[in-house]
Order: C-alpha cells, then structure tokens, then sequence
C-alpha cells in the first residue's frame, strides 16, 4: 500500500529535508525510522525540499510498505523511532498514482519576525529577531501586490532548474501578536527561496528603504538583485500542503 | 540608584529563579552578568520564585547600584553576559523603597496545554502535552469559579509558610488556538504552586473526571488533596507583574 505521512519538525539541528552526504537531514531520520520499524529500506517521495534550519508543521511524504501494523498506528510506531524535534502527525493510505509533489493544489508557509527592543528566548528557534521598527501597515499594502498570476523571477534564488518562474499567489496577509509579525502566504507552488525573499524585501519595506508598490517594478524586472535580502531561514514554516 | 529590571527566560535548563547551592538558577546568571557588568557584588530582589522549569515573559528584579551607564543601555550590557536562554527586556530607575514583592499589584501567569493525538517539537519547550481530548466549554466553567476572593489553601502545596492563604483572582480565562489551550490568570498573588495545580485540577474538569461546580466545594475543603494534580512546571510562564 502507498501511505501518506504528515510531519512536523523543528529544523535547527538538521541540514534541510533532503538526504545528503555527510550531513543530517530530516528524511534521513524519517527514512531510518521507517527502516526499523518496517525492517526493510524505505525510498520517501517529499513534497518538499525545505532548506536547512526551516521548519515544518506539515511536511508530506509518501511511501509503498506492506505491513500488517494498522494505518491509524504507524505516525506512533514511527515516532518512537524519531528524535523529539520530528514528528509524524498523521498516515493514510492513499491511491497507487498519488504523488505528493504533483497531486499539490496549494501550499501555506509562514514566516515570523520578532520585532522588538530584545530578543526573547520564547521566540528564538522559530522567528527572526529584527529589533528596527517595522511599519506592519506599509507591509501590508506591499503583501498584497504579490497576489495573483505572476512570473516570480526575481525571487527565485540562483541555483534553481524549474521550466518555469510563473507561480500563483493566493493569499499573503501580514498579522501582529505579541511583538511577532507573522507573513503567512499560500500559493500553488513556490520557487527557491521565494517565501524568504519576500520576507526579506517585506522587511525592507517595513523599515521604508522601499516602498510598497516597489513590489509591482520588482516583479516586473524577474531581476534577482531587484528584490531584498533572503531572510534567514529559522523565520520559515511550512506550515500545510492541500491536495 | 534602584534598578527595576524587567527579565525573560526559558526555564527548561534551570533549577528556578532564587539562588540555591550546587544547582544553576536564573538569578545566579543574573548576578554572574551583574557582577561583571558593575565589577562589584549585586544583590538582587526577586518578584517570583518560579520554580524549576518554569519560563517567564516578565520577571521582576530590582537592585542597587552607582553607575555612569545610562539606565536604558543596561539591558544591552548586562545581555552581553547572559546567556540566550535569559534576556533583560527593560531597566528602569524606581524609588529607594520600591519593592518588587510588596508593590506589585497584580500578576498574571498562563498555564499552556497542547492538546492532541501527537506532541509537536513547536510545542514541546513551553507546553504540557496532553493527549486525552479536553472539554474547553467545561473548563471555561469551572475557571469562572476561580475569580473572587478566596481561601486557595486546597490549591497550595506543602511546603509553604505563608500568612494567609487568601488570594483574589481577577482573571481565569480559557482560550484555544492550533491544539494548545492557554489557561491565562491574574490574582493579587499566588500560593505556592497555585497555578500548576489550578490547571491540573482545570485538566482533570476537562477530562469529564470532574465537573466544574466542584471547584466550590474544593475550595471551601482548604484541603490540598481534594483538588487535582500539580500540573508539569514546563507549561508555565509568568507573564507580567503590574505594580
């Protein structure tokens, strides 16, 4: 049967989702986990490549086991064979032809700045400490230029090999608690980096070196250096993927 | 000149904030960062002895000292000595008889519960795990018959040698926002362990093990073992002392 985790993970410790050499990543965890519950190798499909020191709330993957363990029973059969800062949250059986990547109708990150005098430890692992004051209104009005059909090319990092740069935005709403400024952004699909980068260039228009119709000229360029800085990846969170 | 201090910390790595032999507490960092900051002995006047593993947003501390650092850069300077996990969030100059014990007006604390099928690392340092769905509607409840003037002895561990166990709750409120359930509280003072096991007794309603009119008659038992359990330090966090 094909099963479909969802999983949670605080990225500090691991270099990203994906398997590499000579460094730990989240998959290599899950995939061990899942080597010795099922005692056998386990190939993960992912949906996605979340880089190194970001966070998940709700990773997906998907693998072919045949088992006699119930499907209700494998995210605590997994679990006890995962470090603290992983945790599958769900399983299901899914179709044969299901693909975790390409079955995704859209995906929500957010990304979280704390914005104050002092850090907090409260909010270290899971925010960015900006201690400039940040105008939340003018960030708004620039959230909302990222919405609808756009080529994104100027917040794709380099490095990427999509077919193409075109993504559509949803929703990018922008909310404040308790010092924290929350990006949260759905989309049919990002490119790399992408969500960072809006955040980083959200950052500067909050502090008014940009304004916020500078989004639509930074768009309109598919200009990499037009856009602000990548914000440091502890700020992101994938938070879900709807299928 | 007294220094009013206002401190943050995560508690999962200390022995409680006073000062204790063969044990690391908050405070000891505090006087350690003090000492090397003003390169004399500082003696610190806590607001709340918090206990092992119990986090702060706003710890209160006050004390003496003659330094030609403006008062508003002493939070940089003494942060430059503390460790992450403990960060002065505001200094201020209060009057020679300024205690932080006997001026404070009130507090508040909130006790945090995450509440579902499978911890989450993003809930593990600052939440009790508990897996048993909990009824918020009932527990709402019986938070209401917290507020007002009573004698809590039934909510005071053993071990205390206070005067009177009567305290007044102007707060108890209940909220519930992705899995976690904050039980917020704020009272002219607090027994030792009063908070911990007004939500273990709070948990314990929520389980249907108890309904939430026999919070009347526990408290008018001023008997410790007629209410619940005390529930795990890692949940709590003082959140603000007003004077």
């Amino acid at each position: 049967m094909r099963v479909k985790l969802t999983i949670a993970y605080e990225g500090t410790n691991y270099c990203g989702w994906q398997i590499q050499k000579n460094a730990v990543t989240v998959e290599q965890k899950v995939e061990e986990a899942c080597r010795k519950l099922f005692s056998r190798e386990i190939k993960l499909i992912g949906a996605s490549r979340t880089d190194t020191g970001v966070h998940a709330l709700g990773q997906v993957v998907v693998f072919e086991v045949e088992t006699s363990i119930p499907v209700d029973r494998i995210p605590y059969a997994i679990n006890a064979q995962l470090p603290n800062d992983i945790v599958v949250r769900d399983a299901i059986v899914v179709e044969d032809d299901f693909h975790p990547r390409y079955n995704a109708m859209n995906k929500t990150y957010e990304y979280r700045i704390h914005n104050a005098d002092f850090p907090l430890p409260q909010n270290n692992r899971y925010c960015y400490f900006y201690h400039k004051k940040l105008d939340i209104i003018k960030m708004r009005e620039a959230a909302g230029y990222f919405v609808g059909k756009h080529d994104f090319k100027a917040f794709c990092s380099a490095g990427s090999s999509v077919k193409t740069t075109v993504r559509e935005i949803y929703m990018c709403e922008i909310s404040y608690e308790d010092e924290v400024i929350v990006i949260r952004i759905n989309g049919n699909g990002f490119l790399y980096n992408m969500v960072r980068i809006i955040a980083g260039t959200l950052i500067e228009i909050g502090t008014g070196k940009r304004y916020p119709d500078d989004i639509i000229d930074i768009i309109n360029s598919k200009d990499r250096s037009k856009a602000g800085v990548t914000a440091p990846a502890k700020g992101l969170t994938l938070i879900n993927i709807n299928y």
